[in-house]
């Protein structure tokens, strides 16, 4: 198949969900959409980028268009909002034949179904090595969008699933862990539901690891946090990968401490892990320890072969706690 | 300076724009953005890549970062939109220093003042070869972007500006045409006059060549064109430079019979070159001869060493030619 005839078949496949505000998609100079009165617009963008987030060897293609798609549906998960629209650009080396592409937008479609998302449009250009960038928008009520600073001194924290499964999984490559690894879970319907339901007052995904994110979520509201409970760890990954491990996806957030917060919100558990609390902003505290703002840095550490993760010391945020 | 520091200076630089609408920039899972009411939102997304698009070696880091914007504000004139923000994501290679970032975002910054354009976010990550992707959203009013597919028989087809000069810039890399393929000129201001003083039924910007734009335009529009009048030609360009040379970033653009269409528009020569017709969608003349819909196809011809730019025979544009 060639790629004309891949760009043809997206376009086909490609509908316009009902009520995703797309009025016009593939096919022109920009795509055109409508957003509704008294709602905000999220918009976040996501790069994959071959040799730094995957390696071709390990990845079906599947998998990887449904990754690209959903490590930005988790941006919009974070901020409380409902995804709407998704542009995907994309730079193919030759090895990308049609075959490959064929897969990859597969996932990327099922994956855009499931949560309603209109594939409006992108780009598609020749590289030597394969990089994607996905744009997503989403929508909130209008002033609504759950922000990283909201936290305010006395909220407890809380975050969704089991940690370090992504990791583990990278380090063993096999069963479940690898499977979270390959297919991570936006949490579009949590974040909806700790925004509106829970009146969560910040959050964050869990992209480059908890201690890292909720270092930056700590310095945006201008807090430390203190972790004092166990942990959820996904079965058989280390403290370490629970800590410090990155692409987990799950959802971190604070909500104010009379509220109930569920054990468990569609079938995902929540789990109490600590406190916000006045001190230096972004300073995190593990079991009255101090905890390093390690996580994930493409930045510092580039992808070698065999390793395309790893959990090095984050010049950015070690950087980022100085100050 | 480190990646960090580029970053923090990104948004200390990065203000938003007053009007733009964005609510939320820089530094939070998503930019958040409130539309007007009565207005449709314009989204595209244009691909930069080493080796691809650019040589690291002949273009300058604030020329390049200048038009990777620019292509994509090209996109938004083309549908006679006014431009609000944009989201850059960079993969940058070791060679993109702290000094390259800052002349990369100093050039894109500096434009994006021009058309007050936000930067509102982003996502930034290593790579083995540079890949910038840019999403610019615009806004037009609500049901009044100017498409492709508007065009009817009988109407005239003008274009802006002089043509081949990115072409012949690429190739002599000297003086005033290279200076054209380093930083062309998104024409924004005129996009909104066609649409909304000229009454234009359709519109497409010049990225990969005359020949092979006008056959997007006119297979969108479901009609033939005929170009029966002398090129605008780019002093010292050849004829094959100024009908399948690319990167010129001019609007071509289809107006009814009877509009007076002005011989500049802010001072940009405005040039009546055909006129579209009945026929098999897409078909192209020139002077009464069959024209090929040849222009710049990233999947034809890969960028080697010495050539990023080439002007091959299209086989999707031979291919969409073919249906």
């Amino acid at each position: 198949m060639s790629e004309l005839e891949i760009l043809e078949r997206l376009r086909a496949q490609a509908a316009l969900h009902r009520r995703s505000g797309v009025r016009l998609g593939i096919g022109d100079d920009c795509a055109v959409f409508g957003a509704r009165a008294g709602e905000d617009l999220l918009i976040t963008t996501d790069l994959l980028v071959e040799g730094v987030h995957f390696e071709r060897g390990s990845h079906p293609a599947a998998a990887l268009g449904r990754k690209a798609l959903a490590r930005a549906l988790s941006d919009i998960a974070a901020m409380g909002g409902q995804a709407r629209f998704c542009l995907v650009s994309l730079a193919a080396p030759k090895w990308a034949d049609g075959r490959f592409l064929d897969g990859f937008f597969r996932g990327l479609l099922a994956l855009a179904r499931r949560f309603r998302v209109t594939l409006a449009g992108g780009d598609l250009t020749r590289s030597e090595r394969l990089a994607c960038d996905v744009v997503v928008c989403g929508a909130v009520e209008r002033g609504g969008a759950l922000r990283r600073s909201g936290a305010r001194a006395g909220d407890v924290i809380y975050v969704s699933g089991v940690l370090g499964g992504s990791a583990l999984g990278l380090r063993t490559r096999r069963g479940a862990a690898w499977r979270r690894h390959l297919e991570p879970e936006p949490r579009i319907g949590l974040g909806a539901f700790v925004r509106r339901r829970l009146g969560a007052t910040a959050a964050i995904d869990l992209s480059d690891g908890l201690a890292l994110d909720l270092h930056r979520l700590a310095k945006a509201s201008a807090l430390a946090a203190s972790l004092d409970s166990p942990l959820p760890v996904f079965p058989g990954a280390s403290l370490e990968e629970a800590l410090h491990g990155g692409e987990d996806y799950e959802l971190l957030f604070t909500a104010p401490p009379g509220v109930a917060v569920p054990s468990r919100h569609g079938g995902v558990p929540l789990s109490r892990i600590g406190v916000m609390r006045g001190g230096r902003p972004g300073a995190l505290e593990f079991f009255g320890r101090p905890l390093a703002p390690r996580g994930w840095d493409p930045f510092v550490e580039i992808a070698k072969s065999g390793t395309v993760y790893s959990i090095p010391i984050s010049r950015r945020a070690a950087a980022e706690d100085r100050r």
